[in-house]
């Protein structure tokens, strides 16, 4: 399962609304196919792995990071493909809670005589699967914040400078951490400010949708934001206060204007999410800047945090890398559980997760 | 020599002015004797490692984190000792710089007829005695910068509750390195603001002087700080223009207040650390605020960096970790180098290491 845990996540940003599932059919011991979720979602994993394995599926395993589809979409559901195959064992990490699942596939395949397992390595494959599951049971993408900023928690100078603060193995991070997320998000003040492609390089091909709230459109028509329009997707969440003129600006030079109503005066961080939901996303990387960081943490939208911290001091009067929270106690503050903390390059990377994710597991299960 | 450097480090925090040095004495494949420096700074490592030893040292080899003294001080050279108790072989890790040894202690053993062994596991040993070495180098202490922040670089939040960012893991490991330095270090804001007390909690019997910079001398009278002057030695650094009635009420109560001057029109860091290191000081703690954190950064006086990172985000209108550094450029910002990054308890240990420490290593070779 662990393997077939690795392999799932090789689609992770290509194959959304899909899951990103993995597949390993083994049989008398030995690895007879290995498949996962292909870019845009199929052949599914189980379709993949079962084509590798051939007759040698027959009386095998299949170890399966998400319970195998039972309805008809696009595809045949793999539940019946894995029974048709002869694989008499199917052992899964946890239940699939779409609701054309949620069950049915694992009973029809006890219903063809196939032994089930369920429920190995389920907590890896809930934190896999965050995404696939945060659009099921809330209607929006799960949202990694990342900000890489110095010792004070700073992203420029007082000056504002910001070229670089992390080293290249952290940017380098960064990029292939883009490669897992379906969408890269920020605001338009971190567009003003650095002017950036917010592409993935040195990944090879691997274009993602590209996602600028900015409430009025007040977007720099010249550099290399503008010029990159062709390089990859990009959608523009602006307010109704947005003018025409920007909107057919942008519109014409191949961006996707979507108008997103207000709240207290801002964007809806909320709606905009929920927007990029019905639109089929599931993991949405965001890179600041600190209003639109500030923006999320206030609405409790953000469920992993991403730190690269550096090892240089800008002081306080360098820019914040989350803007004002308004803040009274500590209680109030939005809190993260410590996933993982390791080097790289000369800085630090550590990982939290939000604290109330169980609640998110405990509603998918009842 | 690493169980010898090992055993060093026990005597960090209680043995200044001197060297916290660490001997393994080891005959015919066991260890017979093991010593540190005793706190008060004698009797020295060898002295003990050699008492512990007896008869058995004879024929024995001494392993010593630094250089054996050649001077009579307060006790008989150690470099004596050694050869006199028939160790015939002695290990160091680095030579001592100070003055009345550098290079005479290794001379002396070998005119004893000893066999010298220098510069093992040397690294680790500078390191180790980078405080000793400091004072010698630039009269001034080692300085270690502490700061228990927010994801975002925080001490408070925008109403000033800052009670508890870190967890009790953390906390209390902050309560360990405060043993391992001579001096606890705070700005006169931060008693203001936090009213703290500053002494080891939970490590046995270990007091430490507390120093407070305080230019006025404009510190709470009542209150946990005012009520524990008797708990450890207190040192109130204070400029020129403090009121003399403040300065005799502290005195009265058991502090000692030494005038600092100014520089800038704020009192002078760099000369506060001379006076610390005139008193023979060798590792100082400095916990903050931001306002003394930004002087020492300012000056390059801060050798080493201790990150506690908890998973919460306070948001800019919290209190900056660090005040103001007035930075134009990146190039321009105090920089280190990543010791080591951990987990402790929920938060991030991240520690660093000033990046010119290879200059004073290389200032005290010549």
């Amino acid at each position: 399962m662990a393997h077939a845990l690795t392999l799932g996540r090789r689609g992770q940003g290509a194959v959304w609304p899909n899951p990103a599932v993995g597949c390993v059919i083994v049989a008398q011991g030995r690895v007879v196919g290995r498949g996962w979720t292909q870019p845009g979602g199929r052949p599914h994993a189980e379709r993949v792995a079962l084509d590798q394995a051939g007759p040698a599926a027959s009386w095998a395993t299949a170890y399966v990071t998400l319970e195998p589809c039972a309805h008809h979409g696009h595809t045949p559901p793999c539940a019946d493909a894995l029974a048709a195959a002869g694989v008499t064992r199917v052992v899964t990490a946890m239940g699939d809670p779409d609701a054309r699942v949620a069950g049915r596939g694992h009973a029809r395949l006890r219903q063809a005589g196939v032994e089930v397992v369920e429920g190995v390595c389920e907590a890896v494959a809930r934190r896999d699967h965050a995404g696939f599951l945060r659009r099921l049971a809330e209607g929006r993408p799960l949202v990694t914040l990342k900000l890489a900023a110095s010792f004070d928690g700073r992203i420029a100078t007082a000056s504002g400078a910001s070229r670089w603060i992390t080293g290249p193995d952290a940017r380098r991070a960064v990029h292939a951490m883009r490669l897992t997320h379906d969408a890269i998000m920020v605001g338009g003040g971190t567009v003003r400010a650095d002017d950036p492609v917010l592409t993935v390089r040195g990944m090879g091909q691997a274009p993602r949708l590209r996602v600028v709230l900015s409430q009025r459109l007040d977007l720099p028509t010249e550099g290399r934001f503008a010029a990159s329009v062709a390089d990859a997707p990009l959608w523009l969440l602006h307010g109704p206060d947005a003018p025409n003129d920007r909107k057919a600006r942008w519109t014409e030079a191949g961006a996707r204007c979507v108008e997103v109503p207000l709240a207290d005066g801002i964007l809806d961080v909320k709606a905009a999410l929920e927007h990029l939901g019905q639109a089929g996303l599931t993991r949405v990387f965001c890179e600041g800047g600190g209003v639109l960081a500030a923006s999320l943490l206030r609405a409790r939208l953000v469920d992993r945090l991403l730190g690269f911290t550096a090892g240089l001091a800008l002081g306080s009067d360098g820019t914040p890398a989350i803007g004002p929270l308004g803040l009274d106690t500590l209680a109030g503050a939005p809190r993260f559980a410590l996933h993982a903390a390791r080097s790289i390059g000369g800085d630090v990377l550590h990982e939290w997760d939000r604290l109330d994710d169980g609640n998110l597991t405990d509603r998918l299960r009842r």
